[in-house]
């Protein structure tokens, strides 16, 4: 074993961080066994200098992050400040002094990834980020590496903590979502302001940095189709329930049919109990993937906290370090299929549909007629009397699989039906 | 990209050997983009040349595997002959003669990986083995590579389709083992000589394999204690149900407490039906990961058959050839912690016991001070007469955690007991 250490520089120490380092310094001999060298930490940079750090040495602390990669002494930098500056510019430092990079961004890459493999491939260094898609859960080597002799078709999962914990005690309690929320920050699941969680603007990066790698091709944040889950009702969860399904919040990936372009998005669907999505709790998370020789794989466990990602980066770190002892690097951005991002429209599912209609005769074949007329294909109708004297009724339609835009325009149209009083919901049924 | 093509000789081409020749013929273009450099079948080594193989041409056929893997000019060697010779001899001949090596070959690994890897690294070559465990499913690389900075402490799970498959038929359609095997035969699931599967040496082999990398010690198919499942009854499966359980035939490898050493065993075992391993339906397989930071991941896929297999090697044919463009080989053989394989006797678990005994009072408290005589302590009882007019009573003890050796003690002094007639049966229970 080489004796002299392979140097690691740790950009932020918060929940992530602090637990990399502790490990490192608590698993130094299994590290250096794996790795075939010792690797030592040589710096940490923080925002907060004069917060106690146990068991790192107050020495390496460091406010200078640019000063830190620039040392030119560095093998690998550990990126776990997240979004997009400094942390973008601090890694193609990185790269240009001689550094691999292990990040857990899933920010930055979703929506500047070519730069950042731009820049580790021109200095001939590894970008590698496990922790950046569903925490511990081996997703992006067994994407790039384990299926890299394979076609995926697509990817289905779930791949937010926070928002599965919220559907799921919508689901078990019946709680609203705005009590479902409350639950999820006090025990800690979200945070003080959940928007990226909610909105699903951190699935949505899920999604772009999976469908890249998963069609060899480039797919950025702009181009995932997305809505969050804060619509979501208690009367869609009770809807699902009557159609034998829940609500999860899912990124989907997909190959079109005729293989010449993709889709990303995330949004709240419907999928039957019997789907092995349906029986993810509280806040782990589970990935789905398709391919045309391996058939169906699942992937489960936590999606976030600072064990878990630590994990997935000290993978990383073994991997990294080595490549760079092999002289050598892994895989590098595969980008060559170059297949276009399809916009929402073009995405073909099925549909659940409630409208509050007059409760009179003709009103279905009215309603029926509009499905028809964009040749969006009804499968089952529910129709169902308020009997609180409104003279209203409540309809639910559920639809075969129908181009969405098709959906749109019948929505659309059906707004515009005076026996129509509102669309209650949509949402989509996926998983089947 | 290099245009000269890498070289691949393939040894088998049966079910899995030809799917993986025909998928190398469709999607060379894939390939090769994702290697970085053409992939060529430059030849296949069977043991019946005369037969007709759709999309391979006749002059690659070769019956002479050893001149095959000796030619000097084939960069990776594609086994999946299986068994241990000729398999071993032609691999270590094709380290010496230049190539690196993808196998299937759970046998021959679980009985002697230790040579393999030697001649590997003696001769600087990889050697990948993805599709011998758990088919698709990525499982090697995940344990060698992701977890690489983390401690597995368990893992847990069903690899063997065909025995999953005799279960599941059992526990869903109440049959007994000889009528469920006979299903699994006529569609295709046993074969015609089943005892691998039902015995459990094809799943011993792979807890071998998975023992060894996740521990980084040496496991050996000898190490690993087996019973398969030829003595499961209906009998055994209805009383899972009544305690909340299934059925299934599990391969568990686990660090003992204190670290210092492991155990690699298969055995059949009740699981409680809300563990994610009771859903695992048919042919399916699934392992449970347990690490210390990662915590509970979960593996999920088809677990046999051509396509499922072929993707496996494929991936590690692409990282093979990765390695060799790169002139630097993926990880070799990590053995480092020489932990000892402790006998089954030290594994601490659950018992589920049901004796025949007499029913007539104070024979429970005989039992119960035979448990308390050996230290197993008792979680529940269940007594029930016959009211056959036999004068025999059914008693089923579950018991806390014990060790094993605690456990063959009390029941072979159950035995003894004049008012125990027999011991109908004994499973382990796992999952909790």
């Amino acid at each position: 074993m080489r004796t002299r250490p392979l140097k690691v520089a740790l950009l932020g120490c918060g929940v992530v961080g602090s637990e990399v380092a502790r490990i490192m310094t608590t698993h130094a001999d299994d590290l250096a066994a794996r790795i075939g060298a010792p690797v030592e930490l040589a710096g940490v940079a923080v925002r907060r200098p004069s917060k106690v750090r146990e068991g790192i040495d107050p020495g390496l602390i460091t406010t200078d992050a640019t000063a830190l990669v620039k040392r030119g002494d560095i093998d690998v930098v550990i990126e776990v400040i997240g979004g997009i500056e400094p942390a973008r510019s601090l890694i193609t430092a990185a790269f240009e002094h001689g550094a691999s990079v292990v990040s857990a961004n899933k920010a930055l890459l979703a929506e500047d990834g070519a730069t950042l493999y731009a820049a580790a491939e021109e200095h001939g260094k590894d970008l590698y980020f496990e922790a950046a898609v569903a925490g511990a859960i081996p997703l992006i080597r067994p994407l790039r590496e384990s299926l890299a002799g394979d076609k995926v078709n697509r990817v289905l999962g779930i791949v937010n903590g926070t928002t599965n914990f919220i559907l799921d005690k919508m689901d078990s309690s019946g709680a609203g979502y705005s009590e479902a929320l409350d639950e999820a920050t006090a025990l800690g699941y979200a945070e003080a302001d959940p928007t990226a969680d909610v909105e699903g603007f951190d699935a949505a990066a899920k999604a772009a940095i999976l469908a890249g790698i998963a069609f060899h091709t480039r797919v950025r944040l702009d181009d995932v189709y997305r809505e969050g889950l804060t619509e979501v009702t208690a009367s869609d969860i009770a809807s699902a329930r009557r159609m034998g399904c829940t609500v999860k919040l899912l990124a989907i990936c997909e190959r079109a049919s005729d293989g010449k372009s993709v889709t990303a998005r995330v949004h709240p669907a419907m999928i039957p109990l019997s789907h092995p999505l349906a029986s993810v709790r509280e806040a782990y998370n589970a990935v789905f993937v398709e391919a045309e020789a391996a058939g169906q794989l699942m992937f489960y466990g936590p999606g976030a906290g600072g064990s878990p990602t630590a994990s997935a980066v000290l993978g990383d770190l073994v991997a990294v370090c080595r490549n760079k002892l092999a002289e050598s690097t892994g895989p590098g951005e595969s980008a060559y299929t170059q297949l276009p991002v399809s916009p929402m429209g073009d995405v073909v599912t099925r549909y659940h549909i409630s409208l509050d209609v007059a409760d009179k005769p003709g009103v279905l074949a009215q309603v029926a007629t509009v499905f028809a007329e964009h040749g969006v294909s009804i499968d089952t109708v529910r129709q169902q009397g308020r009997q609180d004297g409104s003279g209203e009724a409540s309809l639910v339609v559920v639809t075969h699989r129908a181009p969405d835009a098709a959906l749109s325009g019948t929505v659309e149209a059906l707004r515009k039906l005076d026996t129509v009083r509102g669309v209650a919901s949509i949402m989509r049924v996926e998983g089947e």
